[in-house]
């Protein structure tokens, strides 16, 4: 009994290493890499050496993130569109703004979740760094349309804020230079780790064997060609706009100047419906179906497609825990809202 | 010497006595109170027998406060209007919602925090209770333009909603009274002690002095025959439209059948302008001037404005933590937001 026993442990023990193995050759080949388990990597990880994170910096960014006041209405904040009690971002298939006005490309809103992993932002990849992109809707008349010199004068006559800005950065002038950079400090810190990471991360236990199949058909079949990384996603890919399917020309977008665009992270993709650069489909299998055939020029089967969305339930991440902030008043001197 | 002190020392306490106690008679003849300090005292004061106040059901409505999957365009929640970040109200002179129409009658969106100390809800006076009140604004076209059925319809397809419902409410079907009930539970909660109430439970040092003067001018000019109990305000009163000031006829509000207005709420009053039902002026002593010509029928100086306006300060309150809920995930069934 003791040697059967004995026998069986090892025979489990032996399997359990070669079904690892073979997952860690796959992982590797995929080049999928975790959200790290030891917070001094995941600080080196999500830093900007040109805008070091710190706790006055982030707790700034955080409330610069919530004031609508850097809105020309006075009720539009990053929030209302990278929505954090949402999936970080506002469930409709276009960005919607001051006057109700709708991006003139008809994109939708990207997660603010773990944007921190892509390699550039926007959907045409024209912005380098979370710090500059912040400073883009801000500004943009279809979002909050403030004026940058605005934006400042709001800030500049807030004591409180103009307190903040001086212990954070120091002699640095108060721009909407600055105001980007506290926010996107903020930005580096929303991060969420998953049941994917602790997998991939060493826990076998944290996948259950579905969502383990699930993964390797999203290997086999190729999606980790695009969506790899930390951020599952996050790079420029070719943009092909095929007609019959919904992931097509919608307004005008076409990319970059190479016909590239943004690969949206799929953390909590089961969180950020509509899909698409477009927003087309709320439809998660439908949409996997559509990248399968458009990006793989392969007929997914159902089986594939409902492996791969089983997957997908992993990536859903523990979000931070975020004390809402209350800001400070505003005073005489403070540009007032404009609602037209 | 030790008698010195001692005359000193009973001399002073007689003073302070007699300081005391002229405040305190004239506090009570304003019908001026405290928020208490008792925990006790407090919950009897917001409780509603009719929608007891549970820690889950609190929870819930929070949620509801924060989720704008409960209006049709899936970006107006609540807390858009209601901003919890700022004064608990949105900045704007008119309420601003869905395809950015103004509210009709152009009223200004009233605070949320103390309203639970207000007799009844909205300007003109006519829901009775946080619950009734919260069941509005969802519906009104001009704000979050929600059919009460697709409202229902949202939270009954989202499984985390639905367990949440039938834990807190039992039996009870789901219906837009019950999100009304869950809303106005959380929003009894939003409460700001101040300075002012430290005064008024007995520490004489909470105020400055030029504040305890400001509050004996408040209550001297007749400030205090509409703005006092609890909330400073919360009554009706009524509502002369002066035609050459700013609280005059603007749209086509007329207050309620006998042409009774709200009396706002003065805490945090120094955080939620513009002023009036109609948001006609950001300027607090405008505001008094006004108030007292119109309502009161004195000039007012300029010293008794500054008064007033110093010890406005005190209302100031100590905001609850909150902490961002994490919204339950939307599933097939959820109704779609729409922007048209």
């Amino acid at each position: 009994m003791k040697i059967l026993v004995g026998i069986s442990l090892t025979l489990a023990a032996a399997l359990a290493i070669e079904a690892l193995a073979l997952d860690e050759v796959m992982l590797k080949q995929a080049n999928l890499q975790p959200i790290p388990k030891e917070a001094k990597k995941v600080l080196e990880l999500i830093d900007n050496p040109n805008n070091p994170l710190t706790k006055e910096k982030v707790e700034l960014g955080k409330k610069l993130y919530f004031d609508p006041r850097l809105s020309k209405s006075g009720l539009i904040s990053c929030n209302t569109c990278h929505n954090l009690s949402l999936g970080g971002d506002d469930n409709v298939p276009v960005a919607t703004g001051h006057k109700w006005r709708q991006n003139p490309h008809h994109l939708n809103s990207p997660t603010v979740y773990n944007a921190v992993f892509n390699s550039r932002q926007f959907w045409d990849g024209r912005s380098p760094s979370l710090e500059d992109q912040a400073t883009g809707p801000i500004q943009a008349p279809p979002e909050m349309d403030m004026r940058a010199e605005d934006a400042v004068k709001v800030v500049t006559s807030i004591p409180e804020y103009k307190e903040a800005f001086e212990k954070v950065f120091k002699g640095e002038k108060i721009t909407i230079e600055t105001i980007g950079k506290a926010i996107g400090a903020f930005e580096r810190t929303l991060i969420t780790p998953s049941r994917y990471d602790d997998y991939l991360n060493g826990d076998e236990d944290a996948l259950t064997s579905k969502e383990k199949e699930g993964l390797k058909t999203f290997i086999s079949v190729g999606c980790a060609s695009c969506h790899n990384g930390v951020g599952l996603g996050g790079g420029m890919a070719p943009f092909p706009a095929v007609k019959p399917y919904k992931y097509a020309y919608i307004g005008d977008f076409k990319g970059d100047k190479n016909g590239m665009v943004k690969v949206p992270t799929l953390r909590n993709i089961l969180q950020t419906a509509p899909y698409f650069h477009n927003g087309a489909t709320y439809d998660i299998k439908e949409t996997i179906f559509i990248m399968g055939k458009t990006q793989l020029g392969k007929e997914l089967t159902d089986e594939e497609i409902e492996a791969i969305a089983t997957f997908f339930k992993a990536l859903d991440g523990r979000k931070p825990k975020i004390e809402l902030p209350m800001l400070p008043t505003e005073t005489a001197e403070t540009p007032k809202p404009k609602l037209n």
